[in-house]
């Protein structure tokens, strides 16, 4: 049996993820590999309860912002992530453990690294194959999203930027892991971006 | 000001905790102290939306149970509990952070040791001055509960050998901070008893 692939993208709201998402589950279904995309918060009938929970919800204390999430991380990879993986599948997910320390790290009370800790110990230390930070400027994921949606997306320009430098820092750190692409080029030009490095990875033919 | 006190009850469904409390309440106000009452999971209306989640829902994947459990208790330390000891109060609350690590650590296939460093990263190292560990024999508690209320309460009485375990080498191991009762005692002794403790400590007159 073919071994489990786990791909997750990550970057600011407005960045294209689900774009470059829908465009590498066709690349990967051209190359005969079963895809499960999914997206965290909410990739589970769970985890969109806890997701309107925090989102939607009156106040909620930082440290139960942190858990609330991190549960929704867990239910997910125990009952969707890891048992794709173990049927062989590619797993797709457009946001996951590095969007809670670029968040709650950068933009609350509480330090990146407690929260990379939290949410390793919610996914019982499964990681990415492969990290896409699709990274663009405050300014410009702000201007692509166009209207406020909820709270979180609310927040300012700076609390975006904060975002990024974490994104940016998880990535430079560990490059075997990561790849760093433009936003701001055509979503075809960081398509095939993302295609060549998972062919040098031997991901795809 | 006076200090804030903190005072927690622990033990298995059917102890008698909820009598205690009760029973204590008017012995702080009697004394002229302003007593919050409150209780886990379920001691704030996020809390109570949490607890619904994961006591009636669908199956949760044993950490997403711990961490929900945790965000619980991090919300209610930070809305409820700390701002109320700041004030000066009595606070008693009907299970704490022990709760978690008896049920999560005896009964799951999670560690006591994670729940219990899981549980004071969410309450932010708020401990009580005292626990009280109202125990009785898992036989004892399943009689007195009758009915089975909820997926938790219905769990044999091995599990609940096993967290009474749990909360008997809790309160052994760190006496400071924890008397055990007897719960097969009536409910005027159990009181004395806690009451003769408080006093030894100064709390009550």
């Amino acid at each position: 049996m073919t071994d489990g692939l786990f791909i997750a993208f990550e970057g600011g709201d407005g960045a294209g993820k689900s774009t470059q998402v829908a465009l590498l589950r066709e690349a990967f279904e051209t190359a005969g590999r079963t895809v499960t995309v999914t997206r965290q918060p909410g990739g589970t009938p769970l985890g969109r309860e806890i997701r309107d929970l925090v989102l939607h919800g009156a106040h909620v204390a930082p440290r139960a912002e942190a858990l609330l999430f991190a549960a929704d991380k867990a239910h997910h990879v125990d009952q969707l992530i890891r048992p794709s993986l173990e049927h062989g599948e590619v797993v797709l997910t457009d946001r996951y453990t590095d969007s809670a320390v670029a968040y709650q790290g950068a933009g609350r009370d509480l330090g990146a690294q407690e929260i990379h800790d939290l949410n390793m110990w919610a996914v019982d230390g499964l990681v990415p194959d492969l990290t896409v930070v699709v990274d663009v400027s405050a300014e410009e994921g702000r201007r692509r999203r166009g209207d406020v949606h909820d709270r979180l997306e609310a927040e300012q320009d700076t609390f975006h930027e904060a975002i990024r430098a974490h994104y940016l820092a998880m990535a430079q750190g560990n490059p075997e892991r990561y790849v760093i692409v433009d936003g701001t080029l055509s979503a075809e030009a960081i398509h095939a971006q993302v295609v060549e490095r998972l062919r040098t990875m031997g991901a795809l033919p």
